[in-house]
């Protein structure tokens, strides 16, 4: 694979990064003697996955019943899908769990009593609570339906009730790692309660699993009674969470290499071949209220890595195969047709998922799930 | 293949509107003598380019070498690749141009200078012209480069320079069909003026094509010298091309029919199995400046087809596999977990471009390309 010789644009993930970044959130779970189960919906990669054992990994959290089913047949064991259970799905869930130790995860006394009727090999169950984020889960102060769908679960022989669960995606889009915390210790204190109102109603020895990037990148230890975490993005990390201030450009670890196919220095712009199907519509926004798809990098000549983003060089549109790039004067005319140029991705996980391999630099092409 | 049951997200296709699209295009086309290019980035799948067959329909956009092939291999042969030419695809280009009658584009000179080294089979070549949406192409008034690209295209005996060509893109953002044809007007004159310069200085038999469904939407004819339409997201049309007002929601022939998982009746929300990766993150905004990713309709009961969009309903958020669609209470009391919702695309292209396969109601699975 030579970059500098594109023929179409390329998802290039530096390896040396993914370390670091494994090693920095592997370290904290071993101090804290939490499970961290990683959300592989960010890669989608049964090869990446197998990174994951060099550092002690067993567990995976998927985000659809066909990546569950994927990663079994990669060889994972105990594997939990975090979305709340599709009704319609359960013979499948059924048959995956008879295949691993599956877990899954719900939100109402409709898919306990479905889950109850249609599962016939062991399955652990976890409730999702909702402490702010406002997308799934039981709403927190609803201790009430928590323990009716707690109480459904147990009357299944099959079911195993393993805890309670949280995603805090509201901390994708606060400013700075302070806020972030304070959601943290907010959500972490009504857990609390919740497992403690559990305790009292005869569930005591639930666990509780969490799971954001940036909750889980700016805390030092996972204090009791948090069991595990289900951090994704963090093996990559991306403009938004470098945006929330809890990791740095240098350590975005994958991007999209797109050569130039046009040239416009009458309007201080190059154009990609490269657009939505190949980086996603997610977009920041600049200071100027203008919409960034991406900040704009240049490969090394050695093809090992990238630079740094370079300062006021951005990806202002992009459209379904071309990416219009915007830059003062002195960058766009040090620009060729033919160049290749890095985009560090706005959410890398939607921009993953819309290709089907990725160039691990230096070393080969590896495939990915899809659907 | 019951809707009432859905395991997962699908893409669905209603055959009898996708035929009433076509009829009004195809109709128009041969009223004015232009050949209609559909293009077909907007579904990928020669199992719906196989249905342009019955409107007489012989020649295709794509927009990359890789869509061209999957074309050619199923029997297409007449193919425009309507990006500018990637200079290092050209030996694939080459081989296509082997195998097909293909038209490629381009905006500058070294591409053309690129071509003329690496081409060995006849090849048609047509220039791009910018005449506002300022994405690729010459700036239209800038003739002294359109006559050099010209010139240069013609010292090889493989490339044949068939004429010029245009994308109005900046129509899809507009409000309403009188201001498409305004810049329809400008843009029709200014090219004009560009094949006026390109005879003088010896290039008399040149065509026009022209692009976008918006304007080829709201003319009713095409004057000469408009030889060629390439319109593509007029065969499913979406809520974009509704906002523009050159189409009806009920002319929207494509959507994305997702399952209930969890409803939240304190919040006015009901939240679907169906995420950015099945629908995509094009938004447009609601009145009140909220972001709207998609109306939301109900499936008749005989699944072969579906409602107008239900008022005051949209979906107002999506994650990697959630969406969250809010609306007045009566609605979202009336949706109960497993029931199926459909979703009208924001952008019919990049929706369909996250499935690998179409469900045709009332017909069965086709699938589409993938690169």
């Amino acid at each position: 694979m030579d970059l500098y010789h594109l023929e179409r644009p390329i998802f290039i993930v530096d390896r040396r990064k993914v370390w670091r970044n494994l090693e920095y959130m592997t370290k904290k779970a071993v101090v804290s003697g939490v499970r961290l189960r990683p959300h592989v919906k960010t890669h989608q990669s049964a090869a990446v996955a197998s990174w994951l054992k060099d550092f002690g990994i067993q567990s995976l959290t998927v985000s659809s019943v066909d990546m569950a089913s994927y990663f079994v047949k990669a060889g994972w064991e105990d594997i939990m899908i975090a979305v709340p259970v599709n009704i319609h799905q359960i013979p499948s869930i059924d048959a995956l769990a008879n295949a691993c130790s599956l877990h899954v995860i719900l939100d109402s006394k409709i898919a306990s009593e479905k889950l109850l009727d249609g599962i016939t090999h062991p399955l652990y169950v976890w409730i999702e609570m909702d402490t702010g984020y406002h997308r799934t889960g039981v709403p927190v102060e609803n201790t009430t339906l928590m323990v009716e769908i707690a109480n459904s679960i147990r009357q299944s022989p099959f079911l195993k009730l393993q805890g309670i669960l949280v995603h805090d995606g509201h901390t994708y889009t606060v400013d700075g790692p302070e806020e972030v915390r304070r959601i943290f210790t907010k959500s972490f204190r009504s857990l609390t309660g919740a497992l403690e109102a559990l305790k009292t109603t005869g569930f005591p020895n639930l666990e509780l699993s969490i799971g954001d990037t940036p909750t889980c990148s700016v805390l030092d230890t996972f204090p009791a009674p948090i069991t595990e975490i289900r951090p994704g993005t963090f093996i990559f990390y991306d403009l938004t969470q470098a945006g929330v201030g809890v990791c740095q450009n240098h350590d975005i670890a994958a991007a999209v290499a797109c050569p130039v196919i046009s040239r416009h220095p009458e309007r201080g712009e190059v154009i990609l071949y490269g657009g939505s199907v190949h980086i996603s519509k997610e977009f920041l926004r600049n200071k100027d209220g203008s919409a960034n798809y991406g900040r704009v990098s240049r490969l090394n000549e050695q093809q090992t890595g990238w630079t740094d983003p370079i300062p006021e060089v951005s990806l202002i549109s992009l459209s379904q195969e071309h990416g219009i790039i915007r830059g003062p004067a002195h960058f766009i005319e040090s620009i060729n047709i033919g160049d290749p140029l890095v985009i560090l991705p706005v959410h890398v996980c939607l921009t993953a998922n819309l290709h089907r391999e990725f160039y691990v630099l230096g070393e080969g092409i590896i495939p990915k799930f899809q659907l």
